[in-house]
């Protein structure tokens, strides 16, 4: 492995950046000056960010660097789709500890690449830098739309269909899953360690956790994919949200944001949240509620959005996509009208990594 | 003091950027959705990032919130400047640990603000979360150019005058006027201590640093601001730099990055450089030496820039701006010429957070 500093500064970022190629017209001009030049002439730029943090966001118990790059690129280039936008370029920096060295950004990177080409998105720059502990992310990513298509959180209307893309819970579920294990294996090393049990601790570096079975759970916490696919089927379709945002924390968490920005109530039915088999499974074995779950748990980066009620028979039948409600007005409240007919206000209890200490 | 889980991530951005309003016109939609939405249908868009580690680019115990956040946005927006750009927009992420409050990021806001005001910045948007240690700070500055006006580092040719804005070393010599006033403190502390002399303990709260006529070093590093003002007299007297950045890692590292993606060398007089009476007086002081503190100490943010030869004249005589040296072919390298007549090849012992460690 190679330490960082025998690499210096601009020898890394070099070393992790010479073979980007850009490949949009959009990109004048990427990685190596005081700014990347974009060329907009005919669309709004679109451009959002986010910040990880080891410990909070990502625990490297769990996930690797190359999942890590690819699931930054991807959780950023979900925002841009939530706009009904195109993603062009992103800009990464990072601040590692000294712990880290040039392999493992070398994965970073090979992650974060893979994300962006699947979205033809060209990486233009950013900031390599240290840490005193520990690995800090910060994404930015541009994109384009004409104004015409973009939708914002704010245009949701009486009687409008609420609808979300793919199924709901599973990346939390997945992250209950390597958080049991975890714990199973410091269990399991702590008790040998009580009995001075050397062969078991040699054997425990071979750990395996238990995960067969449940692969679909692990794969939406670790590998999200933005839902590029259903943008452009909606735009096949020929049909515009009225409201879209992505589902980073909870679904709750985002009906309220719509709601309140489109100044709109919701009635949102239980049995049509999209689940899978395995995060039912999951959540049963967990003697937790799968519909909380679903309602609350973070980092689905599905869609939600809404569509006029004329787009009915347009949204039933497109695949991928479940409608689970519809919007009201104000007064009604927001709502989740359970299996057996009964109603709760919706809340957020969503994922917020400024109460997650 | 409020707790920031008081308010809750949704309830602190609230607070934060509830006053903040959009001026200009190439700002569409600023905070409150997926993404900000910018409109640059007759310039290129210029996109730059920085990230800022507690303990690494910045210690509390010199810079209070107010400053951090008016010095992190300058920086940035001085890498816009450097493009011969206009800045337009800023996004700004933090990641802080439990010590922060409400109050310490409404003083970080009110720097950022006042500094975006100072130059017209709209802030668009951003990420808040939190962070198991200390405070990161990641901001992207967006601003705008038409294509033939935008300068890059490349251009620089044989002849071209070499040029830097104000003077050099002053925030590298407030950097050490800063950490001697904190050791002079802690020795205090230490000595009263292993008296146990309570009194002196006592009167240390009051401790007054000695910056008595250092105030002009105090400000280069704590309250930098990006040289818009040079940007503007270039464009009236009709000068456009052949290559530019600006001077945030010393001066030599940075001829280096304009002698290498320019293909040339440059001779640099040591007698040109401009630096500061309490610059000069300071290294004295701590017996260093005052060009070494010039062409390596960092964070100065002025302008370097390269003309061509037939702007000698105008370029004489404008204010803020001093004359240097000038570019050579790439096989004369790259040369300090010492008061003396002796000369010296540059090499970089910029300032490299990487190696901070």
């Amino acid at each position: 492995m190679t330490e960082i500093s025998a690499l210096g500064e601009f020898g890394l970022i070099k070393r992790l950046t010479q073979d980007i190629k850009t490949t949009n017209n959009a990109t004048l001009y990427g990685v190596g000056d005081d700014c990347a030049v974009l060329h907009y002439p005919d669309s709004e730029v679109l451009v959002t960010t986010d910040m990880l943090m080891e410990g909070v966001h990502f625990d490297l118990t769990y996930i690797d660097m190359y999942h890590l790059g690819f699931k930054s690129a991807q959780v950023n280039i979900s925002d841009v789709f939530a706009m009904n936008g195109t993603p062009r370029q992103l800009i990464v920096s990072l601040a590692l500890s000294k712990r880290f060295k040039v392999e493992d950004l070398e994965e970073f990177y090979a992650g974060l690449r893979a994300a962006c080409e699947q979205w033809k998105v060209d990486i233009v720059g950013g900031d390599t830098t240290s840490s005193y502990t520990g690995l800090a992310v910060s994404i930015t990513c541009i994109g384009e739309a004409p104004r015409s298509e973009i939708v914002y959180r704010n245009g949701a209307k009486d009687t409008d269909l609420i609808c979300v893309s793919g199924d709901l819970g599973a990346a939390y579920m997945g992250l209950q899953l390597l958080e049991r294990e975890k714990t199973v294996y410091y269990q399991q090393v702590d008790e040998a360690k009580k009995k001075n049990d050397q062969l078991a601790l040699q054997q425990l570096k071979a750990f395996q956790p238990d995960f067969a079975g449940k692969e679909y759970l692990l794969q939406r916490q670790l590998r999200p994919e933005a839902r590029g696919d259903i943008i452009k089927r909606l735009r096949e379709a020929n049909i515009k949200p009225t409201a879209m945002m992505d589902i980073s924390d909870g679904l709750s968490s985002e009906l309220l944001h719509i709601c309140d920005q489109s100044n709109c109530g919701c009635r949102v039915f239980e049995k049509n949240i999209p689940i899978d088999y395995q995060t039912a499974v999951m959540a049963e074995e967990m003697n937790m509620n799968v519909t909380t779950c679903a309602m609350n748990g973070g980092e689905d980066y599905e869609l939600l959005f809404t569509v006029p009620i004329g787009d009915h028979a347009k949204i039933e039948k497109m695949e991928g996509v479940k409608l689970i409600g519809h919007i009201t007005k104000p007064e009604f409240g927001k709502q989740l009208v359970a299996r057996d007919g009964s109603e709760f206000e919706i809340t957020a209890q969503g994922w917020n990594p400024l109460q997650a200490k």
